[in-house]
């Protein structure tokens, strides 16, 4: 990044952290002062406690696909920048996921590794997590083309097993935790099975549908998406929030390409499937999405549903504009994958645009 | 429109349309010879009865928010570019109506009114037809601020009642057609009942339904879009194919700024409305969308369902493909608005470039 480019983001950056931190014109003016020494000095700058916390609710707040942003105050930011070795950063891996788990009670949260450090233009060997999620599931490519297991992780699967890696080939083999240099051999850590919390799926009413022996891990943690706050990048950033219902059921468990489970629902439950019109298609993804929400309640595990987070929405919405900012959002990814015209949500228009501090894409540390 | 343009858009037009109808090279050279002088001469040009047929089938071919589109070649255009007086087109409106009709089993159709004239630069006064579908049903806004009929009609009711129009107070009297130019007094006409096929609607498990009291018409006819192609544009030109069953069951009886059924729905099924985890409105949009469709068959009347839709929006674009074009589309209209993500079309992203011809909104010839 260029200098004066990185000095514009950090300037624009301690400006409304420390606007809305309320800290004083004249401290911050001090501090403006400090960073741009430190870009002059080092062609970088370091964010304190302070700008390191307020920046990751930032990001949290600008998460345009993002339907739970009203609780982004809430996010616990755990500092992990002192971290070198991949052991330590397993090791703080796995504080947070007990952190956050919570025996169910699930508490958002970002364990935020060192920033990226940039030499003569190049971009310097930063630990990344491999993982797209801390807890997933793996993906198992049979001979005859199917799959046991998620069928979106069977290329991180075989990676995982290119380093030695060997699961028990059951449809929910928790994936182990790859961390390393984006260049390099990682290092692969099994997680101690106390910290996944997972939950059989149950129906309200149908007891048979145990017989299908679904399950779900308890929390998604985003564990391959870059932070970016004023400038600085930090490449290593898991975070997590608790679930909507309809990713898991209007999603991983639902769609064709993914655990595929909409077939046997409607068996179970004995619709008409030689027709569309019966619509055995939604009945069964209702079915699925209520023993969802159902089996996360009973097991004392945080989800919403999806009209319940649209409300929420709408609040973070009017919290917003009582503050005097905008909301920028991305309709495609808001609107539920279920029922989405009976949410707000469907009937308007969003403001696309990105805004920084945010959480970025960034490109695989491994090839495929 | 600058005279280089209208040339620009009818040559495109015409090679494209005399290329796919195979015609011949000579006669090919020569049309466009003759389309060419009659721009020079006249300022705008008059299309064949063939290309007026292939140009309206392409403006629906080339529809990004249509998820009907493979059935483009069997619209049915009827040229009506000779009409001048209101009189004359309404009774072109109501032929289309009964072939489109066809007693349930729909038939798409075009009527194509006269050309848009410009003159020194300004718009001609052409006819407008001013309701938005043909057959629309009234709302009726009540002193308590509630709204009796469909809330969406409530600014073209006025207008039709400032017009003399006087509607029985149901929540489903159909508005009167309304026809006119676009500055100036409309003339209004009752469409004769055995034009407007509607559909009670009866639940395929729970004769209790009944009692709710729903309709909707067969038909949707959209009558406020222009038609545009090679340049010429047709400012009233209704058009109409089939419902896709949620168009009904999840938007217009279930949208909350529209019939609002879902809430008695669930009360009729008993759902548990004390909770969103429920999924009671998930679960009342299932049954009401059911029995649209079972209602829609029973009385022998076309529809189809969002399943098939999808699917045959995936033969439509194999059969283009196969073609050797692209299709082009816009996914926050193809994506069905009830279990989207149980379609292949949730799951890809579309080019949303608009091609021409086209349809496309226009100004409305009234003001609310």
């Amino acid at each position: 990044m260029e200098q004066q480019q990185l000095m514009d983001r950090a300037a624009a950056f301690i400006r409304q952290c420390y606007q809305e931190l309320a800290i004083d014109e004249a401290q911050t003016e001090l501090r403006m002062t400090e960073v741009m020494k430190q870009i002059v000095n080092s062609g970088t700058y370091r964010h304190t406690t302070e700008e390191l916390t307020h920046g990751a609710r930032l990001a949290w707040r600008n998460s345009n696909r993002c339907i739970g942003r009203l609780f982004w105050q809430s996010l616990a930011v755990l500092d992990a920048r002192e971290v070198e070795s991949s052991d330590e950063a397993a090791e703080a891996v796995f504080e947070h996921m007990a952190f956050a788990t919570n025996n169910g009670r699930i508490r958002p949260a970002i364990t935020i590794f060192a920033q990226e450090q940039e030499h003569g233009g190049g971009r310097s060997n930063n630990l990344r997590i491999w993982n797209h999620q801390l807890v997933r599931y793996a993906g198992y490519e049979q001979p005859d083309g199917t799959v046991v297991g998620d069928p979106l992780s069977v290329p991180f699967t075989r990676v995982c097993e290119s380093l030695g890696w060997k699961g028990e080939g059951t449809p929910f083999d928790v994936l182990p935790l790859v961390i390393g240099p984006s260049n390099g051999t990682p290092a692969v850590y099994e997680i101690p099975e106390e910290l996944v919390l997972q939950v059989p799926l149950i129906h309200p009413t149908e007891p048979r549908f145990s017989a299908l022996a679904l399950q779900w891990y308890a929390v998604p943690f985003i564990s391959d998406m870059a932070l970016e706050i004023g400038g600085i990048r930090y490449p290593a950033a898991p975070f997590n929030g608790w679930y909507m219902g309809t990713e898991i059921g209007a999603r991983n468990l639902s769609d064709v390409s993914r655990y595929n489970k909409l077939r046997p629902i409607a068996e179970l439950f004995g619709y008409d499937m030689t027709t569309n019109t019966s619509l055995w298609k939604d009945r069964a993804l209702v079915e699925l999405n209520a023993a969802v929400l159902h089996s996360y309640k009973s097991a004392g595990v945080s989800i919403v549903d999806h009209h319940t987070a649209a409300e929420q929405f709408g609040r973070f919405e009017q919290q917003e504009l009582a503050a005097g900012r905008s909301v920028t959002g991305r309709w495609s990814w808001l609107i539920p994958p279920m029922s989405p015209s009976a949410t707000p949500i469907w009937h308007r228009g969003f403001d696309n645009t990105e805004r920084e501090p945010r959480f970025s894409y960034q490109p695989k540390p491994y090839s495929t």
